[in-house]
């Protein structure tokens, strides 16, 4: 990868804006609303342009060069010479070439990087080498020496690592337009359909992704018969078919109830999640309502119950899962990174298909503290499980972690299922900036995210320009100036949740607004328009039933959760004994924020960790406290988000013996 | 198993009283003293004698149907037909059978049952049949259609296997005498010495267990070579030589590190347990201080950080292993009975080196609170996990359970070693109620646990006899009656750590006593003292660094842990909703413990779990407490041991803004 990066969009890009060919990863005209294209929105710098660019130049190539090192290209080049056996890396290997080459796509898409172009189409030979006469495509099965084709539907991932192809292929017509790799992927899905189809094999894939690929590469490639078996897949699943893994039960891949009749998402999270992906495109694309329900449903019951503040999913590091309800240890959040990058398509399409605010407001909480804290600012290291209490400092990890489950990032992981795919998200960011209302007759474009970009749309009223200038999270300010304007068409802002001051300014008037969409309408071409939203830090409460939090606080600032790391803990003072005061949480004018309170100074004689209330020492003291999605980026380190506040009822000292 | 369990010793145990052939489970001249035997001390009634009729006539029969209907004894036969092939079972299925030959042995021991003895006999030939001749016996490797022997150390479980055959063969010499199943286990222990001795396989069991038996059979025979072959096992662990499962790491099986250089007790809670109680004899008979010293640390490290209030051990599902200091999770609490049992064992064997009060005051907790609930009053269902918090209801479960993971208690699991666990220490509980110093010089009988029995023993000084009478844990009165006394003994009664009042009664005097080992001197024959203990319900308060408990209590009742069951809110209210007044804890004169608080009702409306501190409306109520060990006996039902309590910063009525 060069670092040369211009932002223009691909030529093939540009000569095709029909619905079809944006380059953006959901496109189904059932959506009353879909993503601006990067041919459409350019993030202009900041944060996440920044993030871009980093991805662009280097987390690629780092992800290139561990697949290759550790033969994941190679088992393809053995199956295409019939050399197969000593297959590399996990069964879901073949995943990662796609995934990497879905960010390639994207990139190009996004940038006309002849480079990101080049690697895709060198890896494109190499894929389809590999790919059996009747579509078939994997290179852990099916093979001289490897277990027969779908022989272990339970663990296998064939169709897992297929439908990551589709979703290759998608990123593949949508930003160059059909070749090779599109007409073996029509291959790989024209085969899965003749083979799973209704009249098939009755099974399904223990991990859920075949069913996402197979509806948007139907939507990519107008092909109907993909977007059913979609839907055959989704229906079939739920009825405890499935043989679980040992130790595991059928929950652990949702094949415990059918999707629709689910109250809450459970099991492994990234399998629920991309699951809940696929049943919204496919009820969308079938116009199935009570489906799209329960999704809605299932996404409140999740968000309110089964969720970090940081909008991470997972409380299980056991089987990846959710947990139940109010089940959020903040010591083994698992929080995978892959969770958060499926929660956020997810709750994109949710709000596709609805408008809510709220599904956009969870997605700006997952993609500021899950997402961009899983890779470190240089692009080449990366978490895998986001926890929000990291208990012990760990040490350094030059090559392939676990789970990256010491304090720091990892190069690589030995599931290394998220590097890839932090990649293809940021590299297909431009999608989740902003969204146009796909009905003529209300035109409307939603500014989803406070993200610096410049957008030129074709709407069928005329073309609309407007530019989005900000150092949000920096700072609250947000100014937007139009260009063109097509009469009648409004402009969506969104003011956060937690805002709890906002206003916007407008042709000299100012009016506060509230937490939610603000509606502008009567714009004119030209007219300047200024949001401002409180950002300051503020304290944050558990809801009472979450016990791994109780007694404690959350600092935020803006969207950003806010975390204390070790090094920050003065006098040698342990993570575990800080007490902060919620009412001493202050921010100075350079955006440096502190709160104060006290070291506790445990009872050094060997006791049984219940019984009476013991008085113990403490000595005041003040914590600075950083962005959680800058933790451990000084050297290994303890970090906690959550921090319990004095108890009114222990402020006793030393020698007094406590009533209680 | 008929229901005629007579208490009297067998009589191959009365005609050898010497130390090597004593009915208990750890018998060497090493340690300063030793447990009482069946023969010396006969539980008479109340808690745990029941439990052991239980035991004797329900358990043992529930396994062995079992073990035989699921073909783990045709494991056997099919090794001795040449039929092997289709294995039935875990790789470590083995093992349950060894476990229950040795709950048969002790059983016998105890009680002479015939049939205990007639079973335990047919057992020997199915299990001597499938030895190979060189002593080797495992019936999932080593055969025609099997893995090579010893060719997965790391997860086969083969020396597991025969480490539990090696306590089944303690047990057996000891409560019979040699006989061919002891003739095969040294046969067994000599191959295993000749495989793994200094010049030969350097490798290790991934799961400690062999260790225990061979330093325990060595005891038995008098064969000093296999506790050296213990030694080598122990001090070869530690240094990274076993590739570790998939997705786990070194420290899963306690080779991260050598035993000595340890702080605390971490990975797989079982194996860390086992281990320890064979580093513990190995400590002993070794004249080992360093080591002693070291384990030592590790269980009052463990102890203080890493144990629940139950006794508990095991903080995680995903590697059934202890967590980090402080990580005690109430819903996700592995607390494996296994590791109950295995806890209880090393406590005893710490406390019959060094005569620490607190290590005896553990197994205590364990005793009542993980075991003594893990099987439920008839003895033929039991849990695996004992979680101090019960989210979900589940539902009956009628054959085998993953983990008793309902509320409910199961007949069998999946990885079903805890059944046959608790039957063998059931059946040999009489070993952990005293102790005799075995140094001639100063004789002492301690009694460990207030446990109803008759003592009668031959010390060099002369006979002793003496008699407990107590309702414990009902009631805190201890009356003990003096038999014969040789002149010069001493008795030590134990005062709980958590008792705050006590008093020994002593030819007619009274004097308060503090908890911890009290010791009576100049005592006669014939002789009346009653010990008095202040059992009444408290309030217990976590340690303020075990984040999943802050802001919560626990009541405790004398060694008894007590919770709340979802049956026992009043109004359907739900158990997340709970909040408790800790000053209102009032026990009436029936026993029945309860404790007002009120039952929050959260706000209807969908929000954040995170944000403002909202207010919420609340009924005031009572709730009645159970014993945990009784928990899960009135259906399915939800349950929690810690009970948040009120927050005096937000008793805010309804609509009145919470300033913090």
């Amino acid at each position: 990868m060069t670092t040369d990066h211009a932002h223009s969009a691909p030529e093939t890009q540009s000569r095709a804006h029909t619905g079809g060919s944006l380059a953006i990863p959901v496109n189904s005209e059932s959506y009353p609303r879909r993503s601006c294209a990067p041919s459409e929105l350019t993030i202009t710098e900041g944060f996440w342009a920044q993030r871009q660019h980093v991805n662009a130049t280097t987390t690629l190539a780092h992800c290139l060069y561990w697949i290759t090192s550790l033969g994941w290209i190679q088992n393809f080049t053995n199956v295409a010479r019939g050399t197969t056996g000593a297959h590399h890396g996990w069964q879901f290997a073949d995943s990662e070439v796609y995934k990497l080459m879905e960010a390639l796509a994207w990139e190009y898409g996004r940038t006309a990087n002849p480079e990101a172009n080049q690697t895709f189409e060198k890896l494109i030979w190499v894929v389809i080498s590999a790919q059996d006469p009747d579509g078939y495509l994997n290179t852990a099965f099916g093979h001289p020496n490897q277990p027969p084709r779908y022989s272990d539907l339970s663990s296998g991932h064939e169709l897992y690592c297929m439908g990551h192809m589709l979703q290759a292929a998608v990123a593949r017509v949508r930003t160059f337009g059909e070749d090779d790799f599109t007409a073996a992927a029509r291959k790989a899905a024209d085969h899965i359909c003749r083979t799973f189809g209704p009249d098939g094999n009755q099974g399904f894939c223990g991990h859920p992704e075949i069913e996402l690929g197979l509806v948007e590469f139907g939507r990519a490639v107008d092909e109907p018969r993909y977007l059913s078996q979609a839907a055959l897949f989704v229906e079939r699943r739920g009825h405890r078919t499935l043989p679980p893994p040992a130790l595991l039960s059928s929950d652990y891949f949702q094949d415990d109830a059918p999707v629709r009749s689910k109250d809450a998402w459970s099991g492994h999270a990234v399998r629920a999640l991309y699951l809940a992906c696929a049943a919204t495109d496919v009820a969308v694309d079938t116009h199935d309502h009570e489906l799209l329900e329960a999704l809605a449903g299932q996404w409140h019951h999740t968000v309110a119950r089964r969720t970090y503040i940081t909008g991470g999913m997972g409380s299980r590091h056991q089987d990846e899962g959710f947990g139940e309800d109010w089940e959020l240890p903040t010591d083994r959040a698992y929080c995978e990174t892959c969770a958060g990058v499926a929660s956020l398509m997810v709750s994109w399409r949710l709000y596709l298909a609805t408008g809510a605010v709220e599904y956009v407001d969870q997605l700006e909480r997952t993609l500021f503290n899950v997402l961009a804290g899983a890779v470190n600012p240089s692009g080449d290291a990366f978490f895998c499980a986001n926890t929000l209490f990291q208990r012990s400092e760990g040490h350094e990890i030059d090559g392939i972690s676990l789970r990256a489950e010491s304090s720091l990032r990892a190069p690589w992981f030995d599931v290394a299922c998220c590097p890839t795919n932090l990649a293809r998200t940021i590299a297909s960011l431009n999608a989740y900036v902003a969204s146009v209302d796909t009905r003529p007759e209300a035109p409307q474009i939603t500014l989803a995210l406070l993200i610096p970009c410049d957008i030129n749309l074709s709407l069928p009223a005329g073309p609309a320009h407007l530019s989005v200038r900000t150092s949000y999270p920096a700072s609250g300010r947000v100014d937007i100036a139009l260009g063109q304007w097509p009469a009648g068409a409004s402009l969506r802002l969104r003011v956060p949740a937690w805002c709890s001051a906002a206003s916007i300014s407008r042709t000299g008037e100012t009016r506060s607004v509230s937490p939610g969409w603000v509606t502008l309408r009567g714009l004119e071409s030209g007219e300047k328009v200024t949001l401002t939203i409180d950002i300051s830090a503020r304290i944050s409460f558990p809801d009472p039933r979450v016990d791994a939090a109780r007694g404690s606080v959350a600092v935020e600032r803006g969207p950003l959760v806010m975390c204390l790391e070790g090094c920050d803990v003065p006098e040698n003072g342990s993570l575990d004994d800080v007490v902060v005061n919620p009412q001493t949480l202050a921010e100075d004018p350079n955006g440096s924020i502190t709160i104060h309170g006290s070291i506790r100074h445990p009872d050094a004689q060997w006791r049984l960790p219940y019984g009476p209330k013991a008085a113990t020492d403490s000595q005041p003291a003040t914590f600075r406290l950083i962005p959680y999605y800058t933790r451990a980026l000084r050297g290994t380190s303890v970090m906690r988000v959550f921090l319990p506040y004095e108890d009114p009822t222990s402020t006793k000292k030393r020698g007094t013996p406590c009533s209680l």
